[in-house]
């Protein structure tokens, strides 16, 4: 036998086992297709006419389950990727969910509403925010997705703005993770660097680190990844700003990373729906909380929250609609409203502030 | 027990039978990533620097036995999207597909690229056909994704026009299904429509349809699927063009289905690459035929087809670049190259026109 034959061998052999493996995939596949089927047949029989399907702490679960049991060689992600998309695919089986996201088609919020929903469910885009919450108020659809925290504040403002008068739940987060890396080709000079291209956005979504690292350096804009890195291979003095995986397709060597100014904040999105959701033991609470002006009110705002250990995740003041309030603030934290500790907490910001709203409690971002 | 305590006894044991069947699929999905990773250390293993990972003929046969094996309640359609993902992750792992695409992103182009390599492949988009070519004979990516035939006959030319200076071979073809329907709502009087929105575009595709149906009815331009519905839902002598997906988000009746002028041929794409694909059992050929222009030069091309029984899918004339020939024509068929039948036909046919180029032989589009 040549190593050619002994390498053919084995390949078919390995090939042979793939093939056993995936019958037994498409055997437990059907097999959970047909249990999601019984599910949706014992709500229906409980006779509720608008018995719910989509359980996003059932679902939140679920891919939590899939990765902690996940031991390679996939990545958690990927593994939870996966069972994303097979749970989309038997749900979508009784009653694919309807979802308006805030369009074009192409944009961060498409990505963010198919890594949630996966490709089963029936995405369509809209042109604003305002519609986004529209189409979900009417029932026209189960869920919306909008985005509620990236580089551009207008956005978010207005998605904010829209609770304070809207009845709709906040059911979920996404996390879009787009990280923009300072990047060089193999004739690059690292130390010699007198240009660095990009997307206008990028460059200003890295303004500040560029002032800090590469104060004297020229900016040039250009209108892709791929002219930008086109451009690196041909100049031994430039670099350039590239997501990772515009890295990986033209062999960038990456000399930083995530140099965007803001890290944590920029791609996160909100499901709307019209649904409160149970505690998936991973939860995060969002409210809307009206105050008067006064001395202090800010302060004993949080205090409580300081004090029963629920972690802050975000606060923000938006300016009222109302006159009679001053301030509006958004408060995110860890944990859901029915938890004692929470709720007792809520129990006692209430009593204090001019209203509070409680946007929803909804499972943390899996992925 | 009350009925509401069956019902949630009912769950939860289908939730834990559920749970059972995720374990099994993660321990399965890692079982196959392993094996991956086996045939990856066996191709390197025997020296070759260029090992080929990808191989579109493995692809196009699991997953037409992942749709054979498939006994529901899935469509088969949705069983072999979940492997592809199965597949996608588990070739990542050694080394992700790198993909140029016609961009820009949100195109249907993009939407092939996705559905052809499943979402762990890296895909950027470019911006011209010409582009595509480039980086995938500089070795830049591993595969280009081109549209070949759609609704544009500019695009379609243009993908073919490059294959006359190009050495790439077709690796694979990926058909999208957009259909056109004619949709009403709830209130539409159907015997009195008097105008059909839609997009402008989609209009421009059903002419021929709507000439002959609906010969003197308005039509209508709007901005999106959301606002043709929009419009349809407050005017009874309306109707709209929209996608089935569109029809589905909002509750739309269809009355007339895949009402667009070229039903088979819109929305056809080629992966392009520098791999010969063995045969995969299912697959065709595309040509690229140069003929001098002399009485029957046509006939005598196609003749020996018939004559094989070789089944011609589609066979277009485009203006030579050269002056010397008069006529290339493009010409798909069923079959492989290596199939002793088609290769005694390809001869054949050689001896008889001025250059004759195949450019590739690859499966079927499987979904």
């Amino acid at each position: 036998m040549t190593d050619s034959d002994a390498q053919q061998a084995a390949l078919l052999a390995l090939r042979d086992k793939i093939d056993g493996i995936d019958a037994e995939i498409g055997r437990l596949i059907s097999e959970r297709a047909q249990c999601a089927q019984r599910v949706a047949d014992v709500k229906t029989a409980a006779g509720a006419t608008d018995a719910v399907f989509y359980r996003p702490e059932r679902e939140a679960q679920v891919l939590r389950k899939a990765m902690e049991r996940n031991s390679g060689p996939l990545s958690d992600e990927e593994m939870a990727r996966l069972f994303r998309e097979i749970m989309s695919a038997c749900l979508a089986l009784e009653q694919p969910v309807k979802v308006a996201y805030l369009g074009p088609e192409g944009t961060f919020t498409q990505q963010a509403a198919l890594k949630h929903f996966g490709q089963s469910a029936v995405a369509l885009p809209f042109s604003a925010i305002d519609e986004v919450f529209r189409e979900v108020e009417a029932g026209a659809v189960n869920y919306g997705v909008v985005p509620v925290e990236n580089s551009t504040e207008g956005v978010v403002s207005h998605t904010l703005d829209n609770f304070m008068n809207s009845n709709l739940k906040i059911c979920g987060e996404v996390e879009l993770r787009v990280h923009h890396n300072l990047v060089v080709s193999d004739v690059t000079n690292v130390d010699s660097i007198t240009r660095i291209y990009s997307h206008g956005q990028s460059l200003a979504q890295c303004r500040k680190w560029l002032d800090s690292h590469y104060p004297n350096i020229e900016r040039i804009a250009v209108s892709s990844n791929a002219e930008a890195a086109r451009r690196l291979k041909g100049e031994w003095n430039a670099a350039a700003i590239a997501p990772l995986k515009a890295a990986e397709l033209y062999d960038l060597r990456i000399i930083a990373e995530k140099i965007e100014d803001q890290p944590d904040n920029s791609t996160r999105f909100l499901i709307i729906g019209a649904q409160e959701v149970p505690s998936s033991g991973k939860d995060k609470t969002s409210l809307l909380v009206a105050m008067r002006n006064q001395p202090g009110a800010l302060h004993s705002l949080l205090e409580p929250f300081h004090r029963n250990s629920i972690d802050l995740t975000r606060v923000e003041s938006r300016p009222s609609r109302s006159g009679v309030w001053t301030y509006v603030f958004f408060v995110d934290f860890t944990g859901h409203k029915d938890d004692a500790r929470v709720s007792e907490t809520l129990a006692e910001v209430a009593s204090q502030v001019a209203d509070l709203k409680v946007l929803g409690s909804y499972p943390k971002a899996v992925l």
